[in-house]
């Protein structure tokens, strides 16, 4: 083979008359009959090859054999493209080389599909045949985007004195949420490691050793099934600090966010994140990842309402509901067809129903308008005074039905009514957030975050006789509508995490067993300490635009957790489940 | 909390007079009745506290309730410290704190080892209490070491254009070599995941991706019997790269590793590396990891000793064997107690014997002088000629097995005699490996590197017939005797790597089912690659001076992979293996 000296990226017109070679693959060949024109493509670019009989007449012959996709390495003299063929577009595209000779160095079938980010491929192709689809330009930026955040974080945290160190993948099971991925050991049979969720107690006993600032780019894992473009393994920006509360964690986390905007996208994100607690995010968008990048609330009508003729609300009042609505911009847009379509997704989101009002030059029209007294009219139009003519949606019922409902909704209008800036970037922290959440399918309270996260000082009182309204010292930092970090200051105490432990009816039991190293360490000195975690693969998402995150991961596996190139997991030998002393149950 | 205006090794004479903060453990204290001086530790330093009860009386009545290891928050003055107290070997040595306020974070338990590099500790006792252990100065410096080469490495790679990819930790399972690591898959039950033993094949598929340079700093895992300090997940800085031969990826390695040594130790390691063919090493040094940092070479003595009388030599000659020894000069050393020792232990690496010779002042001495033909003294006296006085050991056999215990004696002899220079660093490269190595286990020969190195172009046509002979284009990089990196040119042919399958006798189903997602994507316009991957762990031991890889790994497993601080692996409930679809066995 002869070596490149130059890649498909770098030839320009200053390189005009030099001898160069260049390996690559075919984009493109163009036989013109008395010349061949080939877009020879690597990572860095693409440069046009002219073979011309006259030249060399083997490279000539050779060239008509080359196919899209065949490896090739080519000598040449660097000239400039002739007037009328320039290719502003591309770097190269000044420049062509005038081939000399010609090395095939690897023939290519013919692709399933073409390596081109114009066309639309089935998924299921693109993950079988990933080494191809991983040659399209849009998922080399991609990973060459990740890439580059990898450095950012890593140059960031390290700048700041986090130390980066690794934590094991073998690790202990404690399953308290999602289930664990098992690894049954051969050394001491019927005993099995698990794959960590996260490093959290490893990072928690990296402060008790006095690491003071840890950071890791980690694997986690979860065996869930994967509702929602998630990935049985995912990457996530792991940090801890030691002698912190919430507000140094937070600055340091949304300082990185930051770097990587200015960085990478060249945005500057401002000094002033919002911060809101949970209770008004629920309030105000229905949702604790609420997206900021458009100017809609939830509006709570219910003190207009009460003592309103319409059953609708007055029943759900009644009941100790609330009546709450959404209103956006009225246009032509909201038919009478439209607003059924609408009314049909609120009940598909679980509504009863929707109850619209257009509100125009002072005026409430809608089908209940009849129901209501004037002094509610008056009222609800006060509520509007002076903004353009709109249109609102109500709906009545407990607020945590409802509220939900039309945090969703008004996603939905967003994306119908094209309300959401695409430029515009959304940062906010959300806080407060109670630390006990109901498990409807286990029909118990298990921890919102994890059982290691402190309770608030001003609620401590609370902890045994009103678990469920105790907040949690906990922070989520939210992008655009998605949540992409998530932390907490931590218990740093015994006898405050084993009385947690019984908040969240672990048994003393079980909390030892489980998680009886970390009770131990914590009474050898550990010191006040919290974190934080980036979802990685999400941030990378947004970064690229991309709309999944199978195309920010170099070998994502599919929705029930296949590997579709290699054909993971596959069937083993009896041979290897004899030396782990399992066999195949046939209980389903 | 009061949080800390500065670490415990910040503070210095130009801070005197300011009002600080300081958060940490307490290292010592020291109750001088009238004071009390506390040494307070962080990760960053070490600074002395005083409490004054004319200061602050509550402050100091409560220092006196500190112990060992306690966490706390004070706040006071920076003051000189009194003349004569200085302590030089400190950079805060110059200063203290004058105590105003003391609050207590947290209390330790008495701890079951005293956090200093001055103890011997019981290796089960420090994995178990891991957190403590990890508080020790030596284990802090070993990970911050550490730290500061996963930065080097990214730096250097990052820089000249290498792409940080993550491959999946769950994988295919395909056993060639060591044991994978098993993970059962809850939905597709009876089959299972495997965790890589390294990306091998995954950074393959990303050279046909067209990535040209990859590198990551990756996670592998092998489930063997954990001989001679190995871990069952350990990491390596992995690398490929396209368009290369083997100079060009050679060069990238032994730059990162000057690189390193530049940063870390500020050692220039120059520019000669040399580069020893296998054959060559065996010969020499009777091993391919020779620690070049003593001069002392195997010698081939056979052709001394054709026709001599000593039957010990001329019984293995007849068979094919060969005479070799070792000399080092000769000292008081060698009574004839220490050369017994000298036998016996040849005899336990599986020497028949071991005959030695004193050379001194052009006259030879040895109980088998006299079995020697005067041509044969002659000669053996002229290959010494112009040395100090020596003393050789020889032994005769086959060079496949005397070698090897003659490298063994060559090391032991280094260590006994003081031979090697701590201070030097011997990088080589060795080449030329052969494609297989026999199993002896297996009874087969079985790829020495992997089954996807690139056989030598020189030797291709022996594949089918002497496959035995066939060198492979593969070469490791050897830091004082350690195997630190190896790599290898891959086969990028589909035709080539089936016939090398059927050399290793993979036969065409095995490998189709194996790899046969690879030996496809071979088919669709393979560039040339290659790459290499260093031994992380087994660098940064080597970098700290430390005697276990342990010593670097912040969380590692006993030789049996058992995790003494946390108990993995541990006992799973019946529902985790339920869901799974797999049961314990009771075969054996």
């Amino acid at each position: 083979m002869q070596q490149r000296t130059h890649t498909c990226g770098d030839l320009t017109l200053k390189d005009i008359g030099k001898q160069v070679c260049l390996n690559g693959w075919i984009k493109n060949w163009r036989d013109h009959g008395s010349l061949i024109f080939i877009d020879l493509r690597d990572r860095y670019g693409i440069t046009q090859i002219v073979f011309n009989p006259e030249i060399n007449k083997r490279a000539y012959d050779k060239a008509r054999s080359l196919r899209t996709e065949y490896v090739i390495s080519t000598t040449g003299v660097v000239q400039a493209r002739p007037e009328g063929t320039v290719n502003k577009n591309l770097k190269t595209g000044e420049i062509e080389i005038i081939a000399q000779t010609l090395q095939i160095l690897n023939k290519c079938k013919t692709p399933p599909f073409e390596i081109s980010d114009n066309i639309e491929i089935n998924e299921e192709t693109k993950l079988q045949y990933r080494y191809l689809d991983l040659r399209r330009t849009s998922m080399q930026k991609n990973l060459l985007l990740r890439n580059h955040t990898y450095k950012l974080v890593r140059d960031y945290l390290h700048k700041l004195g986090f130390v980066e160190i690794e934590t094991p993948i073998l690790m202990k099971s404690t399953p308290e949420g999602a289930r664990d991925f098992l690894v049954p050991s051969r050394n001491y049979k019927g005993r099995f490691y698990a794959l960590p969720q996260s490093p959290q107690t490893y990072k928690q006993i990296l402060m008790i050793a006095g690491f003071d600032r840890y950071y890791q780019i980690a694997k986690c894992f979860r065996d869930e099934d994967l509702r929602r473009d998630r990935q049985p393994e995912f990457t996530q920006i792991d940090i801890e600090m030691s002698f912190v509360n919430e507000s140094d964690v937070m600055e340091i986390a949304q300082n990185l966010v930051k770097e990587i905007f200015i960085k990478i996208k060249n945005e500057d994100l401002g000094n002033k994140i919002p911060i809101i607690p949970f209770e008004q995010a629920l309030k105000d968008y229905g949702t604790d990842k609420p997206d900021l990048r458009f100017d809609v609330k939830i509006h709570d009508l219910t003190s207009i309402f009460l003592n309103t003729n319409l059953a609708a609300f007055a029943n759900e009042i009644r009941k100790g509901g609330i009546v709450a609505g959404i209103s956006v911009e009225q246009s032509e847009y909201f038919t009478r067809k439209k607003i059924d379509h609408l009314i049909e997704y609120a009940k598909k989101l679980g509504a009863i129903g929707l109850i619209w009002y257009k509100i125009r030059d002072k005026e409430l029209q809608g089908p209940t308008v009849k129901f209501h007294s004037q002094d509610e009219i008056v009222q609800l139009l006060a509520k509007f005074a002076g903004k353009e003519m709109r249109i609102l949606f109500t709906m009545a019922g407990k607020s945590e039905k409802i509220l939900p409902i039309l945090g969703e909704l008004r996603l939905h209008l967003a994306k119908e009514l094209n309300l959401i800036d695409k430029n515009k970037t959304s940062l906010v922290w959300i806080i407060d957030f109670p630390m006990l959440e109901f498990d409807a399918s286990e029909n118990r309270f298990v921890a919102r975050h994890h059982p290691f996260t402190a309770p608030q000082d001003r609620d401590m009182d609370l902890l045994e006789i009103e678990p469920e309204k105790v907040r949690a010292r906990a922070y989520d930092l939210v992008l655009n509508g998605n949540e992409i970090a998530g932390g907490s200051i931590r218990i740093h105490n015994t006898d405050l995490q084993q009385k947690v432990f019984t908040m969240l009816n672990i048994a003393e039991e079980e909390a030892k067993q489980k998680f009886g190293f970390l009770l131990q360490a914590l009474q050898y000195g550990a010191p006040p300490h919290g974190g934080i975690a980036f979802g990685f693969d999400r941030l990378i998402m947004i970064l690229a635009g991309a709309k999944s995150i199978r195309d920010v991961i170099a070998f994502p596996k599919t929705a029930s957790a296949l590997s579709l190139m290699d054909g993971a997991p596959s069937a083993v030998s009896q041979t290897q489940m004899n030396e782990l002393g399992i066999s195949i149950s046939n209980n389903k």
